[in-house]
């Protein structure tokens, strides 16, 4: 094949055909989710109901987390200069890092090593102290466990009652829990699994990549930037200085779901 | 109030508590799809069930067109120098623009001021004759009409027949099929409604404002993006020269979907 | 010509040969200073050595102006989440726009606008005068007049000085001050021509399309960035909270430039 | 100090007073090069008159080499769609990494390793032929030799010819230059120095720190890729599809530098 030749296997596209890994993509308009097609897209294959449901709280989980986020200042600070909605989004996105929505992915990482371990320890309990104990003596940072501002994180405890409940709690949760357990022994105190540890231990479950793991948060978090931004060329003017803890929330506050009218289509 | 305090109405972050646009995160988490948090996050407003059907089909029927489209050779080719998966992928943002995505919202303008021309003329057909008139006579081009590759884009006829099932075919969208004949008309050859066109008339029925038609393509595409970066990334050479028309197909073809298990859940 | 081929008029490049605008690159590096060869690059000609030195002095100008400025926030921002040092500047340049920088641009096309009117109006300060008063009352902003912290900035004064010196102050620059001086009467206070203001005369001086103007000030500021840049990844913690106006300056201070040095090679 | 106090050393604001790494901002204007002011805002320090003509004459030979380059690509498939400068711009700046401009950094830390080496072996060329061993043992690629297209880069022999005649041709020159003399041996055929390599070498002898060596390129190339945005915005279409290898060269050739006017300036 000369060099200039390539291959792809993503969507074919013919005159008048569209097909997205196989399938119609009319058919996928027609009778899959969004999130459907979003696992489909990147693995290339179709979830099960149950795959889907959890991914689909895994994306609803992080679509925004308010204006103080890195990614959520960069964003505005380039809208607020005058930048389109793109780049104001690239700007927001260029932001999400290692140290920002990064947790994912190093966290998968630590919950692998563990999971490797548990084959020469034979137990959860011990893998998850072991992979402690050695993160420790490197004094290495357990990504995925604590929280600047939450205790017990409202979004950790749904999606992980959502994977119980679906049957997608497996070797992968049961150990970040258990790391989460092993922490709080060797540290003395609480360092809970965040809500980035957990969407690591189910995107394992869902046989999700490791290095794809953080291009989760980052599709999750795209619409809520494009609401920040839409938002600071909507109510702002242009060049204000932006100080992340001066902001003062003034929209609408607890509101009830109807879930009547949401169960007959979920 | 001092310059520099600022409001947001979208997310509510106090300890242990995440409010998104007014709903308990781990209630949207639960019962709402991701579909559904988009709408609400970006518009504030939850969407009824047929508005959210309506959606899903759009965002999907967008989420990939294969290698060719601009944005994607731009994330292959920062990928394929060595860039890390969220610099690409806003390489590939930096694409979306007037020319590409960008019909969305050209063509919700032209939609809107046909919408209101018929105020004058009273009904839709004139009105979509004016615009026509109006248009050729400036030389504009009329975004949203006509496609390099797709005569009869499945996704446009599709999208558009939900829409009439849903009940959400209404004045915009028809007005879009009126300025479809109008144009046939007046050029004397078909130049059919596309798939950015139809999305157009249906964000106008969505009540999406104008200013953030394209950043619905922008969503519906990032996952698009990322598995193109990823498929780069697994299966081709660094720095390879990338030639957009010398590539094939080489993935799944024809499937059919399994009907039965995804109504289940829809 | 097939769609497909293109031309370009930039850079020869041949086995062992490479030839900018027409000369062969070692002939520039040996003989021309790096700003000779950015104005040929852009513009396709050499600068005789006066214009050299004035464009020397605008990109110099605006190097840098410290930690507060918004593309400065959102690359230190980008930088401090792990950003690799080119993701952080490409989110800097995407906070280079309209009110941000774009001031050279739309002064360009104000004093643009004036020195047509001159040719109605036959002397330079009643064209000033027009302009003024045309701009006030569409309620229309004059870019380029005003700085939020400078009343006296020694870069325009500097810039102004060094234009007349090496005579290049012509008719933008004289229409630039007198826009000045009529904007003082009609306002009854001082609203001083600032940077981008002069930089905008003289780069108008200098023969730069008004639609590439802001591109100067990206060059120019493109080290600035990085320094920051730099300076974040070396001295901070990742994911501090920035805040714009909690900074202090403890770098150097009053060093003299040792003229005897420098004079010998400029 | 309270978390959310911090501290820069790069530039002074105060009103109507701009220092510069401890220099007022129109001293530098008038009395330094745009280069001298690069390498003071980086580093830190005032660079003496050779060091700025060798960071000149690298400045200069990275500033352009055509249209086929990822970055260029990358930024004219976004300026193709409608991007703005800056947004085409960070496109192109997003796809230099380690494939793409990164030989600099990965020659630089190679370099290094071997004046380490000298250390031990107490000559240049037993370390030189070390490394050499040490690498091609490991399969690990020696970055800054060989080159897709020049055999004899006219821009390596310039500036290591200038960096010679400046006395600038320290340890980390001598260094590149056995390696180069080692991997003929080892390998039985030419792998000549390139351009990055050279370029690797003499900015360890202008002490720029490893992980910053890219960021030149990224300057250097920054006013090319500007250039490449602006001929695509004048004289292409929209939307085009760009193929890499079917340009052709339209502009002049073989012009000559009036050496004359030139010396009489630097």
């Amino acid at each position: 094949m000369p060099e200039t030749e390539w291959k792809t296997a993503i969507t074919r596209i013919e005159p008048n055909k569209v097909q997205l890994r196989g399938y119609k993509i009319e058919d996928l308009m027609e009778n899959t989710s969004f999130v459907d097609v979003i696992y489909l897209t990147i693995t290339g294959n179709m979830p099960d109901p149950k795959a889907s449901k959890l991914l689909n709280a895994i994306l609803v989980s992080s679509i925004d987390h308010g204006v103080t986020p890195p990614s959520t200042i960069s964003a505005l600070t380039a809208a607020s200069t005058g930048a389109s909605f793109n780049a104001a989004l690239a700007a927001g996105i260029l932001s999400i890092n290692k140290h920002h929505g990064g947790a994912i992915e190093d966290c998968m990482e630590t919950i692998s090593e563990a999971v490797e371990l548990k084959k020469e320890t034979g137990d959860t309990k011990t893998a998850a102290e072991k992979i402690v104990t050695v993160y420790r003596n490197k004094k290495k940072k357990l990504a995925g466990f604590g929280h600047r501002l939450h205790k017990k994180d409202p979004r950790t405890a749904k999606i992980l009652e959502l994977s119980k409940e679906s049957g997608m709690f497996g070797q992968f949760a049961e150990m970040a829990v258990e790391i989460e357990k092993a922490l709080k022994i060797s540290l003395g105190r609480e360092l809970p699994l965040n809500v980035d540890g957990a969407i690591a231990a189910l995107l394992l479950e869902l046989k999700i990549p490791k290095d794809i793991g953080n291009m989760f948060f980052v599709m999750a978090r795209t619409p809520g930037l494009i609401a920040h931004i839409y938002e600071e060329k909507m109510r702002q003017k242009p060049m204000r200085k932006i100080i992340p803890g001066k902001y003062e929330y003034d929209g609408k506050t607890d509101l009830k779901l109807k879930l009547a009218e949401r169960k007959e289509r979920l």
